[in-house]
């Protein structure tokens, strides 16, 4: 059997074949596949290359010779693109096969999507891909489109422009769609793929080709139903490392999740896990098609800046006005231009014009005044990039106000700072926004979408930088930025963030590791047998211990005796938990008892706490009561896993009780976690500002909560045993005093 | 002197004039005066009356006739159109009030805009607007257009078409944009005005003229600098009863707001008043051009939706599930259809297209398909408004499937449900667009901007269903919903919202507020004779008291002794505080000691205070330690007050402590308050959950906390003199046990 290539490699047939046919060409204009070969034709941007339509009915179809079968075309041919009924596709497929091609676009719907019968039809699929080592795309998906090549396999209509945004569509039905919008806009692709049922080809081997192809400086996914985990999640963190990587994905609020007995599950949803995994890797999320085009037009055309600093230059008031509105939110901020630069632009414009905040040009302002001013405010160092807006005038011509948007950026020395534009309007505006993409100006027809772009140059600029600093601290886990992008000033957390790497992040800990994951692996294999699959605080203590999460001393009593006893040998204070696998929240009854200062409150604790477990679940079946020791102080927080069935252990963190509950401030990333993922989390919790010693409150130790959160991503990582886990409270004590996991619950898979 | 009409009645020759003169008319194509003749004597929507350009130079422009002054124009003539240099405007529209013209337009710049002396000309456009009884709109705005007359007084290029959208601009730089964009888009007006410097006509006097025509269905407005105050919010409430209102506000970030002395001030930021208007007004508050008319499309063409279930009918299955996750964030849901839609759906519709939640027809559905299957899901009484997606496909026809739109949206019997559309695309889509807004179907490009329009239907359906419901209950304050709009199934709140009024809604309290008034009056008089601004706690508990609000016993000692017979006194457990002017957050250097116990822990107190006091803040002036006594239980709230440069006094409320400081999870309204506003305070802070006795936690008393809030508004509301005002904490008792305020601060205006 042959060596197969690096699968990545392997997809370049699917963009710059060497010969392309078509098997099910119709010569009926009312048919797809009619569509297909007219876009392979066209006289204007069609496939430069081979084009063989097979029917076997045909003797030519738009001027191109007709073939009976795929073994009759002749050399060279390397694409195959199948659009016939379902049924006829895996023969079709396998003569392919044998006819020595190596890539096949299916097109035909009918497999997976229709039920059994078409699963089964497609796993024929997956069988011949196999059999003859070929890369299929598809089914069920409308294609691939190259503006370069150029090559067009799909049946929609019109040829989006050239361009450097690389697009996979999980949905062929959006395809048509983001053409439509996209040639409208003037927004260019680079490759565009739809990748319909992936029985074959999915988005973890797309994705490391796309990163690795030149012409494209982004990559924008359309995503529905992730399939790779771990693997996709490398995919991205790898193109991530070495280019823009955007994606939004559907299905972000489908309420048919299953019912989970945690905190954690319930509060992760069904899409926290890709919002982690997007995190982790660099990839930047957004939630409207629209936003994410307006993003990539801004990478892919526009350098990165250095800083947040962004100057607004219009000749409008309340534009600027909405502009300077939707910087904060974007996480950037209103440059105010230099003296020096003020001086220049009042050495031109007219007396009222304001320059210090928004430049504004005023109404009057024609292409000389733009040039010039963006000319000063390009040159300013207090300024990282600028927003041209222009709303159209009567005496204006916007063609030559957007050429003069492009000759200043084009014109600057030093590293280059970005220009985005927004041109309000669309009547009279088309020129001008063809003019802007010409002259690689993203333009945007509202302030705030502006804006918006600009703050995902800013995210990803961060990111770079972040990236360049753990390499440069050598601490760093795979990936780097590229030389092409800029870095710059930015938004501390170096110091911290490079302690990435493992817990403790030292030899001993992988030793200790080691037997662990031993211990932990044998007491789940003892639950197991003992058919328990929820384990109580008592009950996962251990596990936490062997990962090295302290928790206060304690004991398991079944008397009010034993309960009095235990507490004496504890010490005073003691709490007391009614322990019930039956009973899950046990706040909820009462089923805890704090402050308990002496041995004859220990024993009427006890039974008070039986008491209420009876009252409240009558029948329900009851451990004993739980004596431990009371720390007092600290501040509670949560610590939760659920394993996601995509990307696996996913961690919460939250401050304990209201937090979590009323106001589910919580924070989630995938584990294993670095020490960086950890602080991250804790940061992104706003009210984690608790732990900092807010209004005289003890500064918590956070080292210690973020150790601690590493090692439950690390006791989740080593044990897919575990389904969810809480621990709620672990409680924060003061700085250099540690962290506490004061109760505990584990969830064992079925 | 004569008697002048209602101001909004005497704003109609703005829009419906029997004659318009142009002063300052030019017969140079490059002159924006030339515009403005161009656009009233455009052959197709030009202005059908008498047009009179004025300019002593000339004898004819743009084939009309030229006259030397106003005084010689004949009659009639009831608008003129002043667009001459700031310098000659005074004198011309003097001229104007001359000759008789009761309304003007001044879109000339050049006044309160380009400095004192320009202000100074504007103080003479108002008093020659007095002398004369005439309205003048301007100066330094663009005039106004409306499109149902037809009249464009404006030099922008391009006519929007007719349609039901008012829409006032206080920047006139931007209507240039918005007109491009909206021809471009299609969407109509009805009135269109720009405001300028608002010299005479500004926004308080306009929308009540908006809210009583006829052909405007909805009010639009973009606000940059609102004047109006109290009398600007009645003109919102006032039409927001008739029709819907929407407003965007630019500078709402606005970073250089006045240092505040409380956590109110910090909190309310320059936009809360606004905010808080709009909130109480029934005015929708969008935040980007786009939304806004997005919104005012769907407003102005479809029925408002009985409920908020939203089917979904598409052609394509990534849009439709984009469609569905924003739903959730619009407060919507995606409605399930019934089984008798399904089983009519079914019969003809591929057997593989789903029917159950959004409506698949799959690619190759047809004008047919869509019309039947929005027949059938408009009939299902499971649905409460229906979103159609078209995606362009090769062999379907746009036109026609919007076509299929409108006539099922038209076809509907009984009370009709809104239908909106997204049409995904743009370089074929251009005919389906026009075919939408001519079928009055909003089309939108997105799914999400479609479903945040439908979002904005359910607001404004709820609120005119609120208002109904406190009609019925008879004790509304002013305002209702017009039989026009439907109000429908809704979201509870109806019996409590129906205790709206005045607190305690009884005559005792008018009574006792008449002397609490006086009270009040005396005691901010005797702190200002003092010269004091900032009242302690001390001193702000007789003012809360005469209003109604609790207080702990408590007493001011000024030695060790006297705090420890006062505690005595009071009864242990007590607090105690130290009352510094010098030192506002007391709790920053420990100034608070709870729990005191027995006198020596109380004399002991007394000094660690004054210590603490003396080395935190050398020199500080220190009035004495409060001895309080200590109540213990409850949840600890925050009310505020801050009193707005426009709206007058801004009242907060939030949970205690970090919940303000951390999360700043608070709500805003403007005084004075019902008790409806207030329970809508209480609901809209998510960590006020806490009060409702989740997780075993006592339940509250909410009734007494918004009866506390209200009180707060009244004060506030009564007395001008005070500027701020915290109430920190509120101490909220268990149910029935009320709320007691154990902290607080005033701070008077200077």
């Amino acid at each position: 059997m042959s060596t197969l290539p690096p699968r990545s490699a392997s997809l370049a047939p699917f963009f710059t074949p060497n010969g392309v046919a078509v098997i099910g060409a119709s010569r009926d204009p009312s048919k797809l596949s009619y569509g297909v070969v007219r876009n392979l034709v066209d006289p204007e941007r069609g496939y430069p290359g081979p084009i063989y339509p097979v029917n076997p009915k045909a003797d030519e179809i738009l001027g191109r010779r007709c073939y009976p079968d795929i073994s009759a075309v002749p050399d060279p041919v390397e694409l195959a693109v199948l659009i016939i009924p379902a049924a006829l596709a895996p023969g079709a497929l396998a003569a392919c096969g044998e006819r020595g091609i190596k890539a096949a676009v299916v097109i035909s719907g009918g497999f997976r999507e229709v039920g059994p019968e078409g699963a089964a039809r497609e796993q024929e699929i997956v069988e011949i891909a196999q059999r003859y080592d070929m890369r299929v795309m598809g089914p069920n998906g409308i294609g691939v489109i190259d503006t370069h090549t150029p090559l067009n396999t799909t049946f929609v209509k019109g040829m989006p422009p050239r361009g450097h945004i690389a697009f996979l569509s999980q949905s062929g039905a959006l395809c048509g769609g983001i053409i439509d919008w996209t040639i409208g806009r003037g927004i260019g692709f680079s490759r565009f793929l739809s990748v319909g049922n992936e029985a074959d080809v999915n988005e973890t081997d797309v994705i490391p080709f796309l990163a690795a192809d030149d012409v494209s400086r982004v990559i924008a996914l359309y995503l529905e139903d992730v399939k790779g985990g771990p693997a996709f999640a490398d995919a991205l963190r790898n193109a991530a490392a070495a280019k823009p990587v955007l994606a939004i994905k559907a299905g972000r609020t489908t309420s048919g999740q299953a019912a989970t007995a945690s905190h954690t599950g319930a509060l992760a949803g069904v899409h926290a896990a890709f919002r982690a995994a997007c995190v982790q890797t660099g990839v930047i999320e957004l939630e409207s098609i629209q936003a994410l085009f307006d993003a990539a037009l801004a990478l892919a055309y526009q350098p990165l800046p250095a800083g947040n600093r962004i100057a607004i230059v219009t000749n409008a008031g309340g534009p600027a006005a909405l502009a300077a509105d939707a910087l904060e939110a974007a996480g950037l901020q209103l440059a105010r231009t230099s003296p020096e630069t003020q001086a220049v632009l009042r050495g031109f414009l007219h007396p009222d014009a304001p320059v210090a905040g928004p430049v504004d040009l005023l109404g009057g302002a024609d292409e000389g005044d733009y040039r010039r001013a963006l000319d000063a405010v390009l040159a300013d160092p207090a300024v990282d990039g600028v927003l041209a807006i222009l709303v159209p005038q009567a005496l204006v011509h916007p063609v030559a106000v957007v050429e003069a948007f492009a000759a200043a950026a084009a014109a600057q020395s030093g590293p280059a700072r970005p220009v985005l534009a927004c041109l309000m309007g669309e009547a009279s505006l088309d020129a001008a926004y063809q003019a802007a993409h010409a002259g690689q100006i993203p333009a945007y027809v509202f302030p705030d979408d502006a804006v918006a772009a600009f703050g995902v140059l800013w995210r990803r600029a961060r990111w770079v930088q972040r990236m360049r600093e753990q390499e440069s601290g050598g601490r760093n886990q795979g990936s780097g930025g590229r030389g092409q992008e800029t870095g710059g000033r930015g938004q501390g957390a170096g110091d911290r963030r490079q302690e990435s790497g493992r817990p403790a992040g030292d030899a001993r800990w992988s030793i200790q590791r080691a037997k662990a994951r031993q211990e932990v692996q044998d007491a789940i294999s003892a639950a197991r047998s003992a058919g328990r699959h929820a384990l109580d605080a008592a009950e996962s203590r251990p596990l936490l211990e062997a990962y090295g999460i302290s928790a206060p001393p304690e004991a398991l009593a079944i008397s009010p005796d034993e309960a009095a006893t235990f507490a004496r040998r504890i010490g005073f204070p003691v709490v007391l938990k009614l322990i019930s696998p039956d009973i899950l929240h046990k706040t909820d009854i009462g089923g805890v008892i704090l402050n308990v200062q002496d041995e004859k409150a220990a024993s009427a604790g006890f039974e008070t706490l039986v008491a209420r477990a009876s009252a409240a679940h009558p029948g329900a079946h009851i451990r004993g009561v739980q004596v431990q020791k009371m720390v007092s102080g600290g501040q509670e927080v949560i610590i939760g896993v659920k394993r996601d069935p995509t990307f696996g252990p996913l961690i919460m963190f939250g401050l304990g009780g209201v937090y979590v509950e009323a106001l589910a401030d919580v924070s989630f990333r995938l584990a294993p976690l670095t020490l960086a993922d950890a602080w991250e989390m804790i940061e992104e919790v706003r009210s984690a500002r608790l732990l900092t010693g807010l209004r005289g409150a003890p500064v918590a130790d956070r080292a210690a909560l973020a150790d601690a959160i590493v090692r439950v991503g690390q006791l989740a990582a080593d044990h897919p045993e575990i389904a969810e886990l809480d621990i709620n409270p672990l409680l924060v004590l003061a700085e250099g005093e540690g962290a506490i996991a004061v109760d505990a619950r584990i969830i064992l898979a079925a």
